[in-house]
């Protein structure tokens, strides 16, 4: 039976970053990804490419890294593994496009191997955008259903509902955004072979530069004002709350002291806070905040 | 012995909302706290007052509250205590300024019962100057430094370590400002009754007011640029993950669904982030930066 090797992944994450940050480049027409190499102390490293105020994309970050090491007690608990030896390896990506018109994404893909034996991936993608456009958000799930078809046909229903579940602002009793797919510690079953979960991994990393340049070009010539900006700032300020208040990439970025400015290029560029922000009735930005809730089935809504 | 009542001590607190909400109104010179009242729903509730768009002020708050009910388990080992009935009471404030060259201040004082027996005072004072100032900084930690000393003579020193380390935003290595002083669990012992306990929070609540208003009085008028506001933005962005990430009180409130938009009017009205900010050398931020770092003696600075 076909294995997994942590180095054909390593090198396929990477090869990733280069085709994610080549497509994103072409879309946008004007930004260049910059990078920096680091080392992490405790071992590994990660190759950060950032792109600032391009023509589309405001900030954003394409990362890639690949870790290894002691697991602190803390996160070997939350992982609930007996080993404390890891490796870890990963590409994440966040983007801020300068339009309130064109969604804020996120999508991260990585593999995890633990001294105990365990051996896994995890990934999610999901999509912000500041208005929600139910045709958009449908286009979005149905690329996501289509690839998870393709591999099992429980995939999309069960990592449709743990991307609800995940990107919630619970304080705020709102998701993110519209969700997409999250799914974490996909080991090797009787059924299904790690190999196989490899490649289920690889056609999410593959649908996201096609799926979210479309949104890019569909959306960035729409007009827009004060209004729709300041709702974007607030919208940010939500999305800054999420990923420091709950996002387990985050916290375990920090707890193994990765590299903070590689960790928070997910932080917009801008964000704004104003004090009890509540829409005016049947506004557009009434009708986005009632649909940030979970459960929405994004298939069939159109 | 005199003992410490709940409800004296909450009366307290709430004379001390209104002495302080005057004060900075008064200083402010144009802008009124608007007030809400909330109860909590299992137990409790609060009077949070906020400011926005004043003439110094940009935003902030000055919140009072009083909650009781069953503490979270992991709230209730995080306390250390067995019991898990709790009371609690306490002020919040958070200001920031819309110049940079005005501090953000913050200050908490509170008091706490659990049913297991326990019961204690707990707070602090810190600032967090755009531009640090050793004159200024000195200033207000030598104001906290007196009042310290008329209640114990280890009070001080102990207190401003404690808020170097509690202020401090780990994963950048840096202070969140000049610090000041920090406590917490100040119980009864063989030699410091509860009853005095409460009069050292007195006098740190009673400090507020003068300290800033005198600060906000000698800052307001300075000229500052683009620059300086570019950077007020950035450092607002790091007060940001502090407070979602470190911060107790937040965490607290968070996890006791405590009202969230009283909890966040801590956050800025504005924050940036940009990529890798490294300030140049020898300018006036590469001094501040430099200034932000654990084990300073304002004191004998000047």
């Amino acid at each position: 039976m076909k294995t997994v090797d942590r180095f054909v992944v390593t090198d396929w994450f990477m090869q990733l970053q280069d085709r994610i940050c080549s497509a994103l480049e072409k879309a946008d027409g004007k930004g260049v990804f910059e990078e920096e190499l680091w080392q992490r102390p405790g071992g590994g490293g990660g190759r950060t490419r950032v792109i600032q105020n391009a023509h589309i994309l405001e900030k954003g970050g394409v990362n890639f890294s690949q870790v290894h090491g002691i697991l602190p007690e803390k996160i070997a608990l939350a992982l609930q593994v007996k080993g404390r030896d890891f490796f870890a390896t990963g590409v994440s990506i966040v983007l801020h496009p300068f339009s309130p018109m064109v969604p804020i994404i996120h999508m991260n893909v990585r593999y995890f191997e633990v001294s105990s034996g365990e051996k896994w991936f995890g990934g999610g993608i999901d999509l912000t955008p500041i208005y929600v456009d139910p045709k958009q958000a449908h286009f979005f799930h149905k690329e996501l259903k289509h690839i998870c078809d393709l591999h099992h046909n429980e995939y999309y229903a069960q990592f449709k509902h743990w991307a609800d579940d995940y990107f919630f602002i619970k304080h705020r009793n709102e998701t993110r955004g519209i969700g997409g797919i999250f799914f974490d510690k996909l080991a090797e079953t009787n059924e299904i072979t790690l190999a196989q979960r490899f490649e289920f991994v690889k056609d999410v990393g593959n649908t996201f530069a096609p799926a979210y340049t479309k949104l890019m070009e569909e959306n960035k010539d729409l007009k827009y004002g004060k209004q729709e900006k300041q709702f974007q700032l607030m919208r940010r300020g939500r999305y800054v709350e999420f990923n420091l208040v709950y996002d387990k990439g985050t916290k375990f970025g920090l707890e193994t002291d990765g590299r903070t400015e590689s960790i928070l290029m997910s932080m917009p560029p801008e964000a704004n806070w104003i004090y009890n922000f509540v829409p005016i009735n049947n506004s557009k930005e009434a009708q986005t905040m009632a649909l940030l809730t979970k459960g929405i089935d994004w298939i069939s809504i159109v």
